[in-house]
């Protein structure tokens, strides 16, 4: 069983992924996960409602989403992106069936109302944040889908103990899902060709990174590849054995980077 | 198995619903198919994109869907719609599951790109319309969800045959549906207390209708009210027994339509 992730970046081409996932699909139970974090700002924008990024103490970057916020994210993530991966991949002979987090219960979060950001070198409390973290995964539903040769095609948000929507981290939601159904491989996709030493030089990719590592790694990560790391920290300590981190809009971006093409965490 | 489906108007009241749903499913098997059609307008007003109705040489009306239109719409209804009922569903203790018409190809739909539509008493030829009549269902994926005890929650768009997103009559694939199911019990809910004889007059409840004068009632139809015609004729041609067209606004819409106060087709 494979996990693919693929990051919500405008120049990630769906088309490409979806070829290789007809041909992987033939060998292996493939797990999709998706973002849509730019055509969200993009709808938000449009709606006058921008997206508002917020910032941790300890420099982790994340979204702020009120009861409005939350609405555009589930719009936008559930609706006009998850359907139209899902129509691609049908389109490439994938049968595949769109979820969200929230549909039986998929992903169950904690929820987290509270949270610290640092603004203009202030720290500030901000109340009614509609988000939390992962915890456990419907395994069941996910198995029904597979055993039944469909391929579940996840999005955020989650739904927390309360059953609230909750937006949630997708990088860490996977690894919750990745340790649940005991996955040992899992793709990250995203616009980079992997972590990159100096993120200005687009040719100085870390190659192969142990576990271990992953803590040094974080002086490399900018903006989003910070969550990845924790994500991937998360998924190794409840069992992953690979991860790869490369290119979502080449041709071929799977078979990529399991040509090695990648950074590979193991 | 009881199919119900509630319309996308502002007033329907979907906790009173999910109440209901989570009584009735202790005895039977539900699916529910829903609308968004209120919503819609409003977020594709906003986007500056409003939804544009045409209206057919026999006087039905239907929306023209482009393909930023297909975007809003699949954006509302499987996003923000189905995943709020999901959402409210599963805060009354009902197992539900947000799919559209797309996933695992579960409406599968003929594409009419042309439509005629009379504008100012000119008739036209409109091309490009992303919209599709549902033929099948993928009842192994319904059936798949109905056994684990989960709640399928359906929406519009479907997929055409060449696996492109299309917009669709909600009352025609849930005739499809109760047909390709087996199923002889529908519910649907709507903003009135049921088919008026006179539309004004909220008290001229038609009680009783045989589906033999189906095309008779269509005088007293208006607006969505005669797709609501032509769906009916359609799941009695293809065997369902009884169908209850009630008040979706009020405390107990389910088990008032029940006990009588709709009005009653069989």
């Amino acid at each position: 069983m494979i996990l693919i992730k693929a990051g919500g970046g405008k120049s990630i081409n769906w088309n490409y992924i979806a070829q290789d996932i007809f041909e992987l699909q033939k060998k292996e139970k493939v797990i999709i996960v998706h973002g849509a974090g730019s055509i969200r700002n993009e709808i938000a924008d449009k709606l006058g409602y921008p997206t508002k990024v917020i910032t941790s103490p300890s420099g982790i970057e994340s979204v702020f989403t009120d009861d409005k916020a939350i609405e555009i994210f589930t719009m936008v993530y559930c609706g006009l992106m998850n359907k139209k991966i899902v129509e691609t991949l049908q389109k490439n002979g994938v049968n595949a069936v769109g979820l969200s987090g929230i549909d039986g219960g998929l992903w169950r979060a904690k929820a987290k109302k509270d949270v610290i950001a640092v603004e203009n070198g202030k720290t500030k409390l901000l109340k009614n944040n509609r988000t939390g973290r992962v915890e456990k995964i419907n395994v069941d539903l996910i198995q029904l889908l597979l055993k039944n040769n469909y391929v579940p095609v996840i999005s955020s948000p989650a739904l927390s103990y309360e059953n609230e929507i909750v937006n949630t981290d997708n990088d860490w939601a996977s690894a919750i899902m990745a340790g649940d159904l005991k996955i040992e491989t899992m793709i990250v996709l995203f616009e980079e060709a992997g972590l990159l030493k100096d993120f200005k030089d687009k040719k100085s990719i870390i190659k192969s990174v142990s576990k271990n590592e992953l803590d040094i790694m974080m002086q490399f990560a900018h903006g989003r590849m910070k969550k990845k790391i924790l994500g991937a920290k998360k998924a190794f300590e409840l069992g992953l054995k690979k991860m790869y981190w490369g290119d979502g809009r080449i041709q071929h971006p799977i078979i990529n980077v399991l040509h090695g093409n990648a950074t590979i965490i193991s």
